[in-house]
């Protein structure tokens, strides 16, 4: 039996209720965090906690409480039986109950708060071979800072790359590459490591800016700049970041086969140096 | 006791159960519409239920029984004894209950659908001596033809302007007016009605399209263009519509006073045309 904590308790999954008036249900109205669990630590717990508290600040949910994110997620995996696997936790807060009306709630609500755990089998197919990526506009809102869970646009754009046998659809927004439906994405361009900056067109990843911090450990040279869409052609190697990707190699994007479709030089080293600090507390 | 219907049923709002897995709760993954009972009718349900079948078929949710729509609605009313006032019935369908994933459920899951009845108090004043409204870049995603519970966007846009005194938050794209957070926006210039033709940066309103026809046959010269923000001095008359605010005069566009500062000519012209049609089956 599944355990998932609501509003406060660890209880049955089935017994969780959430209210049609829930402002989730139906406007959108909240944010989430996932968070990878390495057999024996969560990487890099107080991004995403303070990426947590910056977007409840952004659309003005007080939750107070977002502080207990980490033992929320270390119960959960304890409750369920995942500490000694690869494992993930899902968190999502909303504004919570409140008759339907575009306005917030007033006086405000208690925000509802779910989260989940689960036992996580990593795609080391495509962290060794690399993946295909479509590409296509970036039909999204301008606040992707925000982590927020209206993300129907993502799952549609994700859906469409996945009916195409590509396992990501990368945004283009006009004429720069933006990043994925879940994932940023980097390119190395002739030694160069590049991704978009942070701005409202890209989610601040976690992984994204370890992988910054590693990159930059390596002495690689780094540019925060957007790639154009039409150089393309210029870019030899490339990879996405995420929390259950981690650093997962590029092989072909929108069509185009890049450098020699195999996983790049630059690539498997971030990917290694990556992978390494997510061991080094096991020993 | 509130009675709504959920998946197929009618029955005491308190036992509505919404699963945690439910993909509106988790992505904003469904779509809705709100419909208008002027106690003896509902204003152009054909066009709910055409513009609902869209907005399921362009995010693929296969929801067969989108005909029920005039049916559950009239139930609602007569159950929780609405017929003989001004009532709203509100509709969603989500795509239903799947373990989180950007990809759609596969095999196919059974959509939520979720329909609620409430007495309705028009806004008779905002109707008489205009609103004001703010305007600021529209944050929306590309794809606003879509009725999506996705709404994040629209509410903290609408809650800026209700904390600013204002009724509505009126979009700017590239410098031209699209549409309001809930609501269409027609402007009167040198006595032709102008309004953001059909696209998918604005939604495709039902009370938009009457207005137009309306217009159409009171022989107002019409232009289905965009008028850019940096026009607005030239704007002699405003007014937004939606299902509850139907014609609603606006006499101030983000701190720019309208004409004279109270509703125009051909704004009542057209508000009175349409407030006829909505009391013409009642007698």
């Amino acid at each position: 039996m599944e355990t998932v904590y609501f509003n406060g308790k660890f209880i049955p999954k089935e017994e969780v209720k959430i209210s049609p008036d829930d402002r989730g249900f139906l406007f959108g109205d909240g944010v989430y965090e996932v968070i990878r669990w390495y057999e024996g630590f969560f990487y890099d717990m107080n991004s995403h906690v303070s990426r947590l508290g910056r977007s409840l600040r952004e659309i003005r949910i007080n939750w107070d409480d977002r502080g207990l994110f980490p033992s929320v997620a270390g119960e959960l995996l304890k409750i369920n039986k995942l500490e000694n696997q690869p494992a993930m936790v899902y968190l999502q807060v909303t504004r919570g109950e409140a008759r339907r009306s575009h306005s917030f709630p007033s006086p405000e609500v208690t925000p509802t708060v779910y989260a989940y755990a689960w036992g996580f089998v990593p795609d080391t197919a495509s962290k060794e071979k690399g993946i295909k990526v479509m590409m296509k506009e970036d039909i999204r809102w301008s606040r992707c800072d925000i982590k927020s869970i209206a993300l129907l646009a993502n799952t549609i754009s994700f859906q469409e790359a996945y009916e195409n046998g590509l396992k990501e659809c990368i945004f283009v927004r006009s004429g720069l590459i933006t990043e994925g439906s879940r994932s940023n994405i980097f390119f190395v361009i002739d030694g160069t490591l590049f991704t978009h900056p942070e701005s409202n067109h890209i989610l601040s990843g976690v992984t994204r800016k370890n992988v910054l911090r590693i990159a930059e450990e390596a002495g690689i040279k780094i540019r925060e700049e957007a790639v154009a869409e039409n150089r393309i052609r210029l870019i030899q190697e490339a990879f996405i970041t995420n929390t259950s990707a981690e650093v997962t190699p590029v092989t072909e994007i929108g069509g185009n086969t890049l450098g020699d479709g195999i996983p790049g030089k630059v690539t498997r080293l971030i990917q290694g140096k990556f992978d390494a600090e997510t061991v080094s507390s096991k020993g």
